[in-house]
């Protein structure tokens, strides 16, 4: 049975369905609204038990999944949802011993995700172009005990990555279409391409640049999540859903000539009449 | 540049646009409707090049992702597709190093994604009742390099599990609401419970046995993928797209006392009136 | 350009994004939070205009749609949605001249949907078991001159309808199952049934009781409605949406014999292994 | 119990699943892969029952619905398919006594839902730009009885629609942004504008032409139709679904300084952001 160690994080629930995202540190407090709770309190005993603040608060004490800590670390900036994050990990094939390439950092929910996808023997390569964004992934990825799988790199990507030959790359920027020769620049023949743009518009723009590159197998993907209420004699659907988060736009990298292999017979047709019009010039 | 190798897998395209998944062997000859391609004008090429049968058609040579394997593998049952693999794999918190429990292990699809999760240091136990389905899963499993990572065990799992203190169990079973007491017992305190059933009548069986368990934060889920058609001037979603897949369970095994962490106002006011019912019998 | 006319509804919208539904009476005043309104300074103005009340507040007087009176008439039970009022609407094939029964009233947002499809030769017969449900209804269609239209009827419908060779029959009832047999000898040859039901369990029950009756092409749709931000540079679905307002059951009264011709495949195979097993008996 | 009359409507279906739209003629046949089938043996019969073929084939007649209607006319145009058409109706708040603008008449299948919405008091005004397509919607009107609702004109719209002061406009063209003056020109001040348009770019042009006239409460919606199977012990979505037809876009003609009325707070303060810097230049 797992227990609660000094200075990892456990996930504090609140009668009130209030979660706190903690990190006890021995001889500590850990103060709220709920009340106080001294941390050696907590350490050493199992997860899945309720402690008790000074108040008479009872709160319960879980272990948090990589889904908890996506959504509960500590942030300035928007998270991409468990739901997406997960889609991504399977469509850029993330698992042990790949390279991946992130831009940027944001407040490195993400780059946990794919920090546990890849390791012990892959690397993340988180590129983030503002220090302050900065400093919060790498105390985020630090707290959960996962710096030796991350490099964080201070850089405007504009600039280029230094990596090539990587597996994959995955870009979370307002401008992404601007960046793609230097996403091509670093990946490996055949390597992964993938960006969560929220408008559509974006996602236009960035279609378009990477079938002007080395990209084949061009998609654009949404994932729903429809939750139910699970009562057993009254099944249905919860009322509310969350609608979009963002569009998520996948690539392959490779010899564009290799298009073909991809294509429906419509698109072929179109492509060959467009060649038999260009060759007639 | 990654580069073919003998016995491992090579996803080759053709130009009508079917996938072979293929293992070359020195020496060998592959054998289709495309014509033939001796085994060693592939291996030491690298990946993402085009290669030529006797009869002049071309084939892409791609190294296959997890989700490509998924789907490419020889099977006999159902495969559970990428979308759902992956949100598995995420909510059940599959990383390197959990222990993880799958019943059964149909033809081994979920098995790679599970195992490619949690490797090197977990373990996938992947139990089967059919003998001919285990053999499947376990040659598919090998075939990938993953069988280190995988105990394959031939089991009626009403026998329940061999293993216990588990992180995490998933049910890919007919009657999964029988076989909660043997998850219960697998699990430890706080472990991840999943199941995949395709109809609604199954939904509400499996949340009423869990509701009778040792479960709390029951949840039931769907993940629908839309993609859309990456024309940039013209971007719209694709006209048709896969309506069901099936329906995710999803619990986490705790003393039921701690439900009451999970409910929202709604659901407490419910509980208080059935406690004060059952107090005035 | 239509004028607001004494006792007929007008629709105003506040400045902080609230809506009433209003008759205005000559001679009187309306009085609310946003200050006092003379229904004399409305009277006899074109909708589409702003009007001021004496405290200043400004209210745009608006035309009310069907979908805007749904959403806004007096209720005391659950509405149906416009976009389920519509698809009901389409599928039951209703206008001018149709003859539908619907059980119970409610609060007579369908009924006035119903009645202006059906109006001015068709007649919707509305049955409702709660006579201060019957009272709200009726009083709703009068207030927007639908009374000619509709026969309110108070009574449980077990006893069943009054009607007979009805073209539509619509149940928004709890055990909608029990009343098959009712709804069979009201409806005509190739009259059309809906039900809307919130639950799967009760889809189960009700599909199975048609299946027993003289019903054909029975269907279980669902109509979800997203909406998108209208924001041209940054277009993109809403944030969030509703993901559940009923399961929309169809089905059509006719000799089951005929049910062969909605038969795929897959239906006819089984239905043909069923009627030699039970001639084998 | 309604009979089959001679010209009138009759869908006939086979059993191998094939529908066809019949309008029986006295003294004539009816020829088919089928068989022939005298119309003089359909006339007067009651819909709802089996007739045969010369062949043996079975038939069942039934009395098409405005969806059947829409679905098997003849056509030479895409289909706005029911569950959209539903939607129109109920959002352009069609019915008895409403005048309402579409272009382009297509096949007329539009037109007959519209034309069933607004009858017998309202008018359906349909134009369109190609003569073989007004004769074909034309035909199909007047085979339907309905065309004493409609008013059919050839004509390039960009000259503008004869009618003003009408209640709603529909717009099925191509280039919808382009012709909104004229659409404001025939509007009536509070009426509705739909346009039905298959692409995220067209809908990004067409709300921002709607955003430079008078309109107001601009939407931007997707209808999405979800099928179940009906088997009562194993109820289940369907496995594939119609993923797009098209996006609804709606608004409403009015002063556009009562915009104000229908913005939340972000627009609101979007909006007076820009009126700031509009003043200081």
């Amino acid at each position: 049975m797992a227990r609660i160690k000094a200075h990892e994080p456990v996930l504090l629930l609140t009668e009130d369905r209030k979660r706190y995202l903690i990190r006890p540190k021995p001889g500590g407090v850990w103060y709220s609204h709920q009340g106080h709770l001294k941390y050696d309190d907590l350490i050493g005993r199992p997860f899945g038990q309720v402690v008790t603040t000074h108040l008479g608060r009872k709160l319960l004490a879980l272990q948090p999944t990589t889904a908890d800590l996506i959504q509960h670390i500590k942030r300035a900036t928007q998270i991409v949802y468990p739901k997406d994050a997960a889609h991504l990990v399977m469509q850029l094939d993330l698992w042990n011993g790949k390279r991946v390439i992130e831009a940027g950092s944001g407040s490195g929910g993400l780059t946990l995700a794919f920090a546990r996808a890849v390791m012990p023997s892959g690397r993340v390569y988180s590129y983030e172009a503002r220090p302050e964004h900065q400093r919060l992934a790498q105390r985020n990825i630090e707290q959960l005990g996962l710096k030796d799988y991350v490099e964080f790199k201070l850089r405007d990507i504009a600039e280029g990555f230094d990596e090539n030959d990587v597996d994959a790359v995955f870009l979370d920027v307002r401008e992404a279409a601007a960046f793609i020769p230097q996403v091509q620049a670093a990946l490996s023949e055949g390597g992964m391409f993938a960006s969560l743009q929220p408008t559509a518009n974006q996602v236009s723009e960035l279609t378009a640049a990477l079938q002007k590159g080395d990209f084949v197998e061009i998609r654009v993907e949404e994932i729903l999540l429809r939750a139910w209420k699970p009562v057993p004699g009254r099944l249905r659907p919860a009322d509310r859903m969350i609608a979009h988060t963002g569009f998520l736009i996948f690539a392959r990298k490779l010899n564009p000539e290799h298009r073909f292999f991809w294509m429906d017979k419509r698109e072929r047709r179109r492509a060959a009449e467009f060649a038999s019009r260009e060759s007639e010039k």
